[in-house]
C-alpha cells in the first residue's frame, strides 16, 4: 500500500499539499456531531476485535456486503466477528472507488500502522495484528479518541435519555475530551406508528413528571428536557425529517391532530407533517432563547425494506435518498421564525445531492449580518460523505455563499475508527483550493488561503458554537 | 482525422490505455437491450446507402438537423438519401462538443476505415466510399454486427409480436449470433388513447385466444405471452414510463378501472397510473417466476408536439426530459414485491440525470445478498448516453453502491452501426479508473482494476443474464 | 495581483489562448438581457465615488457582507460610500472561491487598471485612485458601456414605462450605442396582493386609455404597450415568474378568475397560476406576431424573508432558488404554441441547476427547422453566473443540443461595471473547448473551432435578434 495511503493523498498540487501540511493537519478536532455511544466513552470500552470494530454497526459496509451477495449470516448473522471479518476483507477489494476503499485503509493506516492492502490473502494477518494492539490501553475507546486529537464531541441523544453517560465522562477528572449531549426530538413528532407514539410520550411522560394531554403539554415535556440538556453542556439540537413541506395549520387544528393521535388514531401522511411543522416551530423558538444551534437532516428515505425492517429494525442499511420538495416549505419555517426574531444558528444538511444549490442559498435569505455565518449550508452528508459529494458541497457553498464561513466537517459515525473522516476532508478542502491556486483561479497568497482553510478546519466551528 | 479517433481517444493517461487495450477492447459484447429491426437480421438485410443507415430511423440525427434549420424535407421528408446525407454532413461540424460527433467518427473508422472529418467538403466522398462498401456482403447487417464482435442481441418486442424472426434466426445454423426477444408491454397499459388501446386488446386477444374483459384476462393473456416469449430464449423484459408514483388502490378498484377503460372511456391521469402500478406489480411477480430480469426505464416526457406527433408519429425526435417524483413510488414497489421475496432482478435506468442519486442509492435498499448485484442501477440513457452522462452514471454508482458488480452498457440503438458506443462507454470507464491510479485514488493494481473491467464489459452481464 | 487577471487568466491550455484572444476578445458585446438603468444612460451619468458604483444596488454583495456578519448600516443604511466601500473590501479577501471575488478584480482591472488586490489594506488606495477617474468624463456611464466595446444593450422595462429615457437616448446623435427597452409585464399577472394589483392596472389603464373590467381588456392594454414597445426597437419580452405549471382553465374561468381579482379578491395560489398561464399564452401569441422573442426566467424563489422585505423590498438579496416542476408544464404551454404555428423565438433560463438537463432537451421539441436555433436554453443565470454554473450550462446544451446555435452571454446586471462578465464567459467558453482539443476530444482544427466560438461571442445573437 506504499503508494496509497501516501503522506500527499488526495493533495494533487503543490499548494494544496502546503495547504494540508502547514495549516490543516494540526488542527484539532471538533466533532460536532456524530453517532457515538456515550455509554461507550463513560466506559471506555475495549475492544478485542477488529471485527466488532468495524462490524457491529457499520451499516455501510453491511450494505456493500448484501450487493455482493455475502448471506446475511455474516453480515448481522450469528457468524462470529472472525468469520464475519473474513467476508469483509473479500468485500474489499470490490468496494473500489467506493468512499469505503479509501476509509478502511485510511483507518487501517492511522490507527494500527498497517500499509497493506486488505483482502483475502491479507485478511488473517492484519486481523491478528489489529486484534493485538486493541488488546492494550493504547487503544481503549478514549485512547482512540485522543490518538486522532479529538477535542469536543456532540453525540446524538433522545429527549428521554437520562445523559447519566454524560454526567459520568463530565465527572470524571481523566477525561479532557469535551462530550456533550445533542437534542435529537425525532420520537416527539413521529406519529407513523400510534402505538409506539404513545408509548414514547409516556416515557417522556415519566421523565419529566409531566402528564401529556394535549400539545402545550408536549411542549412543556420537551422545554424540560431542553432545559434538562442544556445544563449538561448540550448546545446544539438536531432532526432528521423528510422534508418541511406541510400545508399551513393554525394552532387549534395542530392541538386536535395532536389529541387524535394522542387517543390512539392515526394521522394522515398531510396531518402528520402539519403537525410535525407546528412541533418544529415552536422547539425552533425555545432554542433560540437557549443560544442553540439547531440543524437538520432533511430527504432521506428509511426502512424501504417491510422484511428487513421487521427482521432488522431501522439504521441497518435499507434507506436511500428522496426527492421531496425542499424550498417553499424552508423559507415558509425560516421565514415565520425571522420575523419575530427566533431564529436560532441553523445548520441544513441535504441528502439529496440535486437539492445542494437550494440549500446552499436558502442560507443567504436568512443571513441578516447579525452572527457570523448564521445559516450554514451543512457538510456532505451520508452517501454525499465522499470525495465527489465534498467537493460539490464545497463548490456549491463557494459559488452561492461563503466558503470562508463554514463550520466543516463532522463524522455523523457510529464507530469510533471514523474519526479519519476528518482528515479525509480536509484533503479533500486544500486540494480544491490549491489547484485554485495552482490554475490562477485564486491569487497566489498561501498565509490568506491557508487562514481560510484552518478556519474551516476548526476555528469557525469554535466560535461558531461557541466551545 | 488522423489525430481525433486515435487508438488512444479518450484514454488520457497511461493506466486508463492500459486498461482498454489489454482488458476492455477484445471483450464480446452484449447488447441486452436495443431496438434493432429483428426483420432485418433474419433477412440478413443489405443496405445500400449509407445516407439510409444513418437517417432512416435516427431521431438523435433528425433532432439535430432541425435545430440548424434545416427542412423537415432533407430529414423526414421526400428528398432522396443522397441529398439527406449531404444535409447531415453539413450538420455533423455544427455537432461539435455533441456525441453526434463523436459516433459519426466511430462508425465512419470502425466500420469503413475512412479517418476524414465528414463535412459539406467530404460528403460526397465518404457517401461514394461507404456506399461501395455496403453493397458488399461484408457489410450485411448480420456481418455489421459480427465486425464489432457482438454475441448476444436483445431486441425489443411487443407481447402481441410472433417473433416470427427471432424463430428464423435461430433456425439459421448460420448465425451464431445469439438474438433474443425482450417483453416490452407498454401498451398494455398505455390508457392515453382508449380507442386504441381496445384494439391493442383485441389483437392480444387473437394472439392468445383469450377474451379479454376483465383485469384478471388481461394478465392471463400476458402471462400467456410471457410464456410465449421464454420458449423464444427471452430472459427480461423492458417497461418504458414516466413513474411508478400512484395513488394506491386495491384489486378491486383496478377491475373497475379497467372494465371502465375496456368499455372505451377515458382514466384520468391519476387513475391511469394506479391501474399501470397494479398491472406492472403483477407482471414483476410473473417475471420473478419465470427467473426473467425486468427493467425500468423512467422519466421520459415524450410526444411533445402534437403537430409533429400527428406528422410523423412516436418517436422521431419530440420528447424530452421528464421531472417527476420517483424516490416514494420506487420503494414502495420494490418493497411490495420483495415482502413476499417477489422481487425479480432489476435494471433501474433514470432519464433526468437529477435522479441519478435516487436511483443509485434506490438499488441498495433490495440488494439483500440473495444475488450479486441484484438491483442494477443501468447505464447512462438516450440523452445522458454521452461522455459526460456516464461518467456521472460511474461515478454516482461508484460512490453509492458497488461498480465492480455493474452490467454495464448497452446500445438501446435502432442503427446497425451504433456498436461502437460500447467501445466508447468502455474507453470512458477505462479512462476514469485509470485516472484514479494516476492519481493515487486506487492502488497500482493493473491486473485487480483489469479484471473489474472486464468484468463490467462482459463478464458480469454474462452470469447476470445467465447467457 | 500580477498573477491574478492575467492575459491567460482562465485560459488553462494553449488551444484556449489562441480561442480567446484570437476569435473571442475582439468580438462586440450584444448584451440583449439587463437591468441596467436607461435614465442613467440617458443623462449619461457621471458617478463620483467607487462605493457608490459596486454597492448602491448590487444585491450579490449585499448578501456576501450580510453573510460575514457586516451590520445593514454599512450595506443599505446610512453610513456613507466612504465607510460603505471599507466594509465591502474587509469582505472581498473572504470571497475567494466565489464569482464576486473574481469579477470585482475583473472590473479594477478593466475599467481602472487598478492590478492589486482589494483587502482592508488596499481599500484606501484603491478608493481614492479610482474616485479619480470616475470623476473625469471618460467615465461617464456611456463611457464605461464604450469601453467595453458594447454595441447594443436591451434594458428590462414595465409595460406602464413612458420609454422617455429610450427616446432621448435614440434622439441624441451622440449616443452610437444601440439602448432598446424590452418589455417585462410581470406586474400584470401578480396577483399575490389585489391591492398593489388593481393599482398597477389603473396605471396601466392611464397610459394607454383602456378601461380595464375584464380580461380582454387587459389583454388589449396589453397589446397596445407592445405596439408601443415594437415603436421603440423592443424586440424581446421576459417573464420571471416561478414555474409555468397550472391546472388547465378554460377561456370563462380565466375571465372569472381575472374579474374577481379586479374586484379585489385574493385568488388561491392554483388560481393564480392557471390565470397567469392564460395571459402568457395569449402574450407569446401577440408576441409570434410581432417577430419578437420571448424570454423565460424559471424558477426563483423570491423575497423570503418579510422582515427585510418590509425594509427594504425586493431585490435586495433576499432570494433563492426554487424546487417546482417544470417539465410537464412548459411542454404544454409551448404545444399549445406550436399547434397553431404561433410560437415565437424563446430562449428559457432555469435558475436551479437541477433543471438543466430538463430545459436543454425541452428546447429540442421546439426546434422544427423553421428558424436556426429558435429555442435557446439560454445562459447560466444569477446564482449560476459563475464558472462552474456556466461550464454545466455550457456542457448540457453541448450534450443534449447544439452548443453551435447558442446566443451567448448576457449580464443581467444592475452596474455598469458589469460587462467584465462577457468577457468572463467567454473565457470559459475558450476553456473547455480547448480543453477538448487539448485532449483530442475535439479535432485539432482551430480555425473551425474559433468560427464557433466567434457566432456564441457575437454573431448568432446577432442574427437571431436581427439587430
Amino acid at each position: 500500500m506504499g503508494n496509497y495511503i501516501t503522506d500527499d493523498f488526495l493533495l494533487q498540487n503543490k499548494p494544496a499539499q502546503t495547504l494540508y501540511h502547514h495549516f490543516a493537519a494540526d488542527q484539532p478536532i471538533i466533532d460536532y456531531h456524530c453517532h457515538l455511544s456515550p455509554a461507550d466513552i463513560a466506559n471506555d470500552r475495549q475492544f478485542n476485535d477488529l471485527g466488532e470494530v468495524w462490524l457491529e454497526g457499520d451499516h455501510y459496509k453491511w450494505r456493500a456486503m448484501r450487493t455482493l451477495g455475502i448471506d446475511e449470516q455474516y453480515i448481522t448473522g450469528d457468524a462470529g466477528y472472525q468469520k464475519k471479518f473474513r467476508k469483509w476483507a473479500e468485500t474489499v477489494p470490490f468496494t473500489l472507488r467506493n468512499p469505503l476503499h479509501h476509509w478502511t485503509h485510511l483507518e487501517l493506516k492511522r490507527y494500527f500502522d498497517v500499509d497493506q492492502l486488505l483482502g483475502p490473502e491479507t485478511a488473517d494477518e492484519i486481523y491478528y495484528t489489529c486484534n493485538e494492539k486493541l488488546k492494550t490501553p493504547e487503544y481503549s475507546t478514549r485512547n482512540l479518541i485522543r490518538r486522532m486529537d479529538v477535542e469536543v464531541i456532540c453525540t446524538t441523544d433522545d429527549p428521554v435519555d437520562s445523559l447519566e453517560h454524560h454526567r459520568t465522562i463530565a465527572g470524571d477528572d481523566d477525561v479532557e475530551i469535551e462530550v456533550y449531549p445533542a437534542f435529537r426530538p425525532d420520537a416527539a413528532y413521529n406519529f407513523s406508528d400510534p402505538g409506539g407514539y404513545n408509548e414514547y410520550l409516556n416515557k417522556l411522560e415519566l421523565v419529566t413528571g409531566i402528564n401529556i394531554r394535549g400539545l402545550d403539554d408536549l411542549l412543556e415535556a420537551l422545554y424540560d428536557r431542553i432545559d434538562f440538556f442544556d445544563e449538561h453542556g448540550c448546545c446544539l439540537s438536531d432532526h432528521g425529517i423528510t422534508t418541511l413541506h406541510s400545508e399551513p395549520i393554525g394552532k387549534k387544528e395542530a392541538e386536535t391532530l395532536f389529541e387524535s393521535v394522542r387517543s390512539g388514531e392515526t394521522l394522515s401522511v398531510a396531518e402528520a407533517r402539519s403537525l410535525r411543522y407546528v412541533i418544529l416551530l415552536e422547539l425552533s423558538r425555545r432554542y433560540d432563547q437557549k443560544g442553540w444551534v439547531q440543524q437538520f437532516h432533511l430527504g432521506a428515505l428509511r426502512n424501504n425494506s417491510d422484511r428487513m425492517m421487521e427482521k432488522l429494525g431501522p439504521d441497518t442499511g435499507f434507506d436511500s435518498i428522496g426527492d421531496y420538495p425542499q424550498a417553499e416549505s424552508m423559507a415558509r419555517f425560516f421565514n415565520e421564525l425571522d420575523r419575530t426574531r427566533q431564529l436560532p444558528k441553523t445548520v441544513l444538511y441535504n441528502l439529496n445531492p440535486s437539492d445542494n444549490a437550494v440549500f446552499a442559498t436558502m442560507t443567504g435569505n436568512f443571513n441578516d449580518g447579525s452572527t457570523r455565518g448564521k445559516m450554514q449550508f451543512g457538510s456532505a452528508w451520508w452517501f454525499l460523505d465522499q470525495k465527489d459529494g465534498i467537493e460539490d458541497q464545497l463548490n456549491v457553498l463557494s459559488n452561492m455563499g461563503l466558503l470562508s464561513c463554514f463550520i466543516g466537517m463532522l463524522t455523523d459515525s457510529r464507530s469510533f475508527l471514523s474519526y479519519p473522516r476528518h482528515e479525509y476532508f480536509r484533503r479533500v478542502l486544500c486540494n480544491l483550493i490549491g489547484q485554485d491556486i495552482e490554475n490562477g483561479e485564486l491569487p497566489d497568497d498561501i498565509e490568506w488561503a491557508g487562514k481560510i482553510v484552518s478556519d474551516i478546519c476548526y476555528h469557525n466551528a469554535k466560535s461558531y458554537f461557541e466551545f
